[in-house]
């Protein structure tokens, strides 16, 4: 069977099916930061979407997408981060049980936001394959259905929710930033963004320690990530077969920043805009200042992640 | 001559004067601090305000209500805090010059601020005797008009709007909780919130370290705060002959708070809400959280006054 991605008007269905769950996140402007940038910035602050990340849209698309028979056996996924909670608050909404592999070392705060939503947790080693034998037993036993945190085409159209209500909101835009990790939401992006203006570019950023994506968009195919070093640890993972395509289609380049780059950013946007944004957030606007030489736009929409901090170890 | 305070028309007017340049905030809600209070609140976000604090509204009141020939020698004031900024900024929109004299001491990042927006700083020892000769020597020589931070009809009926803004977007508030330093917002925020709905209830919150209002009101006359004792470093001033009237007349209560309450409602707010509040403006949710045997409504509207929190000096 050959894949079909997304279409725009998966994301416009998507729109429609988590109105009534996820927030219409706000955007939020700086002076000061549009004064360092030259430009003029707008962040989409997913940061305050449900669970504090935007992964809560693609997982809530996921789950109201489900037939009744299908959701009745519950969901299932491994995440140690904010797909998690998503996924976790989505089956809370539709009363259905969410099971979540998470490995041990999952840090205890996310674990607890996960457990808060009723979520039922099994515990694993901390490697993939644990990952996903346990995965695969959780889905033997219980007949749940496995949503992957970003290779699904209902994660992806979730994703895309972000990019249509920003233009719906600013259609001005000429360029969009998002983060990429394993991609959804930037593939989601491309999707709904380009729906609405041909024209517009995207572009990706990426930590230089976890640049897979800008690795693999230059050799045409999908460079796994191992050993990724980055603070941003919502953008650890490799693309996947559901993602790259629509990301080599339409991205038009991925800026990599440094670790030191990550946390002025990060720095910024809390000093400056009183928001708080987890590391993985603030790559998007790392990239532009980092870059300050590359040919951008003049009017941009950065994507605001989520603002999952561990307020006991800030990064300066 | 008798003091005739500021009426609800003159916010009327305030709102309408700094509406150019003055923001109109968001107001957020969070599902889990609510189930923790077991009711309703609406939090009206001052720390997006300009300069990071809704003190911009009256300072931008009393310098555009200014006529021309008194514009023309500049305004003064002396202020170690966000007023300073405020006036500042609105000095610069009016292109008139500021002075602000500030205390040796003052954190370099608020002098930094002042700085930024082109006023003028006058250095003087750390007494309110060497502030107020200082601030009487600078209105000597340049005939500046000199716009206290709170005790002036300008500055409350500025503060006023944002009572005046937070009800016009949702009038069934029952409740309106606001912190009180010198009273300038809360003496505001009781003429535009009775002049909007009578049956409102306004109530004070204020550090136990510093709680003057609460005595002033307990004796029926103005006590003095000496040797204020709280980290919240917003509300250590003491009540003025402009705004201790309106707060006698028009506060239900006045609810004081531990510094341990402060500083765990400071981060309940950063880490539900993902937003930054500085220490000042968590009282106002520790009042709720402490004296949760308190009586007080069922739709409650908070203001958090700012966000210039120190990242180099968290309290927890």
């Amino acid at each position: 069977m050959t894949y079909s991605p997304p279409t725009f008007l998966d994301i416009q269905k998507a729109a429609e099916r988590i109105a009534p769950f996820a927030n219409i996140t706000p955007v939020l402007t700086s002076s000061t930061i549009n004064k360092m940038a030259g430009k003029k910035l707008y962040f989409k602050c997913e940061n305050f979407q449900k669970v504090g990340a935007f992964k809560f849209r693609g997982a809530c698309n996921a789950v109201f997408s489900l037939k009744d028979n299908e959701a009745a056996k519950g969901v299932a996924t491994h995440s140690s981060g904010n797909h998690a909670a998503g996924l976790a608050l989505a089956g809370k909404l539709r009363e259905i049980s969410v099971h979540v592999v998470m490995p041990r070392n999952a840090p205890k705060v996310k674990i607890e936001a996960v457990k808060g939503y009723g979520a039922k947790i099994i515990f694993c080693e901390p490697t993939l394959e644990a990952r996903e034998a346990s995965l695969n037993q959780v889905k033997n036993e219980t007949g749940a259905v496995v949503i992957h945190s970003y290779n699904d085409e209902r994660i992806i159209a979730g994703q895309g929710t972000v990019a249509l209500e920003f233009l719906q909101e600013y259609p001005d835009l000429d360029t969009l930033i998002a983060p990429v990790g394993g991609g959804g939401l930037i593939s989601g992006t491309c999707v709904a963004a380009k729906g609405i203006n041909p024209n517009i570019t995207i572009i990706g950023a990426e930590p230089r320690g976890a640049d897979d994506a800008f690795q693999s968009l230059k050799k045409g195919e999908i460079i796994p990530q191992t050993n990724p070093q980055t603070i941003a640890d919502g953008l650890l993972t490799t693309l996947g077969d559901k993602t790259f395509p629509i990301i080599r289609e339409h991205v038009e380049k991925i800026l990599t920043v440094s670790e030191e780059w990550i946390v002025r950013a990060m720095r910024l946007i809390w000093e400056r805009m009183n928001i708080i944004v987890e590391p993985s957030s603030a790559v998007v606007l790392a990239a532009l200042l980092e870059h300050s030489e590359e040919h951008v736009g003049n009017h941009i929409g950065l994507i605001l992640t989520g603002g999952n901090a561990d307020l006991d170890n800030l990064p300066w």
